[in-house]
């Protein structure tokens, strides 16, 4: 492979594969990497400061929301998922099991350490919180006054992954988890609606992915859940990512965690519970919706670097070439972008000029400036715009670079969310009938290759459907919300009366 | 106990129970509690808030200095550890040990669920990410060119205690640790003390907390650091606390996880490390040192809600106030205190206006504000300063409490530093110049007791002393770096020869 190829492509392509294609990319970004431990991930700087950006606007949402954000012991009693595991169906066991609290020497082998002080009780690594925050909640919630509580958690969790995928499906990962208790049903069910369309709106405004919002069918709800409600977004390969979930708990966690209240008619009642997350596979979705075969491309609002300035130095002039560049940054870090000013560096590290242009190119940075010998005689500047397909360098007026960064911002955020929104649309079939037409669609697939996209179609929920779309390796990932049912409409599996519209595709 | 005592007093007062004191405080004022798990903590919302605005002030600075967040696996490998115990003197063995990674059905006892899958080897819950951070720093670093390389995270750590103290001394935190490393000694051991100096110029702007600053001796050091640096602050029973260290780790971490880099001259040269960090043990020093008898004092830099409105209702009229409250609340948002606005909160919670006043005077909240029927009607607003010891209420002209606010809220912050910074110098002896006065100072302390203060006298570095101080359960806090050692001087301890000044004390 050349220099030059190392420089600019990420291979294997999309096309050829786009499963190597996106750790490629996560790799050569320097987003994350699967390290020390199978399964655990290392989040790097570059992609840390994008989950850092993710974070800060999640958070003012559901501040906004009335949830505030405390934090809750890492370590689970093993008792508590007894409780659980008793009214909770399909509870997931495999999780990290704390049983000593010691490392001492083997003496049967010098040098080495073993594990020593073995507990009473193991302790389980959180996979997520809903029993020690639920014991809480019932400490804490005496009387209808204390409702609604909410809180948010910004943590870690542990959920032993057999075939871990950077960013996709690791042991540990981040994410924030809203627990939220109510005096009835339909503030909690509210709250559980309310959430998902702040996540829908994060993940269309903010991280520029169309997402399709809905309710899960009853086998894909979360393990207790009365209703699982998600985000579900198409990536490039035409698979779904779910990226956001939320769920109305009714009140079997409430009664495993005795979460009860006297209400104002001096009655004990049990609260009924909610809880919501978005993790950092956010990170994977967002590669997976925007990123080319050079790299990333990062929609200005999540860009750690919204603007980097490099100056092209050839000895002769360089002072004034720098001096150049510190002015223009400064000047572009005056300009604002959706209400911040705008990010921006000025790169002066001790690296070739083009290594630099195709580094930030790489790790997906919205525009790119240059400014050489000749640019500096001639009054322009030359700029790169990563939602150019060929990534050529365009040539602005030295003076018009200031009033052009916020449109240029503007449009490359439009621009990705519309690339996307036109793929979601074209890729989704709406006018598939037949079981046959169905299968036609998903054949071809294989484990890591590319899916066709979604299918909308007529659903019966009938109990043969789970083998067909097992066969198919399909699953349903949501019943949208803006069902568009016509009377009289037959299953797409089963040719029997349908019942609501679903939304079929492979998943991640 | 009357209700009003309830409303009113924290029991036991300072005077009577220091540390028992400090507990019903961190309970009242709902800023954590031990829960679920021997010695892991939940910090609680008003606890967690006062945790973010030291956070988010914090990684202003981290930033500032050049270092990135990132963020390492939670789980590190057993081998790693062994390969620190080889080259580390006085390395902890007290940690969490993953030995499993599933839960299963116990066969012998329907109901239980026992550990399954074993691991072939142990996982560590992170103490300290040194060894894992060192190790990929060595993939990271190849040349120069790749230095300084500075990093911080931002994340929880598990070190069994046995004795657990909420806030003080838990089996899992939440901190920040930075780790730097950098080409050559000379600059190594500047990160550490620019760091250190971003920990004093936080502890004393920041959270109003006075703090010594130094180097700590041999044996306080971090286990196979160079040079251990800390700040440390006096708590109101004249005990130490440490409240933020910075070390130079030489080049032993870099041996042990291989960590080199191609110097300009083209060779091979293992880099100089660094690392510090601060914790959520800062929450317990904020209340140590500004609590009163009745409650947690903030300064209103880490003041979640700086001012708290509330309306004093009696049926009639009750719209008017709260129409005021609203008003005067918005007004009070669009004044500022340290450049940014006033984080105020007109409190319309279901309770009576008495029971909320002495909720936020126990929260800390540095103003609180009350508007009744007979303030509206002679344009007055009641105002409680939480700086006051007497803690009565003012009465202030309605049209002048927006202008007043920020005076006031600067006049609390700097009154709480210069509050604590006389007794820092109050309760230091620096006149003490026998082992005899020495032992008289610290006489009377029993484990839980008060402490005098801190001696601050010229030190020999003798073995000898170790002994003593142990027997007066007295440590060497710290050798200021505002060494004042007279010539010719004598050891406080032992009469021989001083070489340095020292601050002793007993420490939490």
């Amino acid at each position: 492979m050349s220099a030059k190829k190392t420089n600019k492509g990420i291979s294997p392509s999309r096309q050829e594969d786009f499963p190597a294609w996106f750790q490629s990319v996560v790799r050569e970004a320097e987003v994350a990497e699967l390290a020390h431990v199978r399964g655990s991930m290392v989040i790097r700087p570059w992609g840390y400061a994008i989950w850092e950006l993710m974070q800060a606007e999640l958070d003012r949402e559901i501040k906004a929301s009335g949830a505030q954000n405390a934090y809750f012991p890492l370590f689970i009693p093993l008792s508590y998922f007894e409780a659980e595991a008793k009214h909770v169906e399909g509870f997931a066991k495999e999780m990290a099991v704390v049983t000593h609290h010691r490392l001492e020497e083997d003496p049967t082998d010098p040098g080495k350490l073993r594990p020593g002080g073995e507990l009473a009780e193991p302790l389980i690594v959180r996979p997520t919180s809903e029993t020690i925050i639920g014991k809480s909640f019932a400490k804490w919630i005496n009387s209808y006054r204390d409702l609604p509580l909410m809180v948010n958690q910004w943590a870690n969790v542990v959920r032993w992954e057999m075939r871990p995928r950077v960013l996709l499906r690791t042991t540990e990962f981040l994410w924030q988890e809203g627990h939220t208790a109510h005096a009835d049903e339909e503030e909690a069910r509210r709250e559980t609606e309310d959430m998902l369309e702040v996540y829908r709106r994060f993940a269309e405004s903010f991280l520029a992915m169309p997402v399709i919002t809905g309710e899960k069918p009853e086998e894909e709800r979360f393990p207790g859940a009365v209703m699982s409600l998600s985000i579900e977004a198409m990536m490039q390969d035409g698979k779904a990512l779910q990226a956001g979930t939320s769920h109305y708990l009714g009140q079997s966690f409430a009664q495993a965690a005795e979460i009860d209240f006297l209400d104002k008619d001096g009655e004990r009642r049990l609260v009924h519970t909610s809880s919501w997350g978005v993790s950092t596979r956010l990170l994977g979705a967002l590669i997976m919706s925007h990123g080319d075969d050079v790299g990333l491309r990062l929609p200005p609002t999540v860009a750690p670097q919204q603007v980097v300035v490099i100056p092209v130095l050839r000895g002769k002039g360089d002072d004034a070439i720098q001096a150049e560049v510190e002015a223009l940054a400064a000047e572009i870090g005056e300009r604002s972008f959706q209400g911040g000013p705008v990010r921006v560096l000025a790169d002066f590290r001790d690296r070739e000029a083009v290594a630099k242009r195709w580094e930030w190119t790489r790790k997906g940075v919205p525009l790119i400036l240059e400014i050489g010998p000749r640019d500096l005689d001639q009054g322009v500047v030359a700029a790169r715009r990563r939602d150019d397909e060929n990534l050529g360098m365009e040539t602005l007026p030295r003076g018009e670079v200031g009033t052009s960064v916020g449109p240029i911002l503007e449009q490359i955020q439009s621009g990705y969310f519309d690339l996307a929104a036109e793929r979601l649309a074209a890729r989704t079939a709406r006018e598939i009938g037949s079981l046959e037409e169905f299968r036609q669609w998903f054949a071809g697939d294989d484990e890591d290759g590319a899916a066709s996209g979604f299918v909308r179609a007529p659903w019966s929920e009938a109990a043969e459907s789970a083998s067909i779309m097992e066969e198919l390796r399909v699953s349903v990932r949501c019943l949208p919300f803006d069902q568009q049912l016509a009377p009289g409409s037959a299953c797409v599996l089963t040719g029997k009366p349908a019942v609501v519209e679903a939304v079929f595709g492979k998943a991640y």
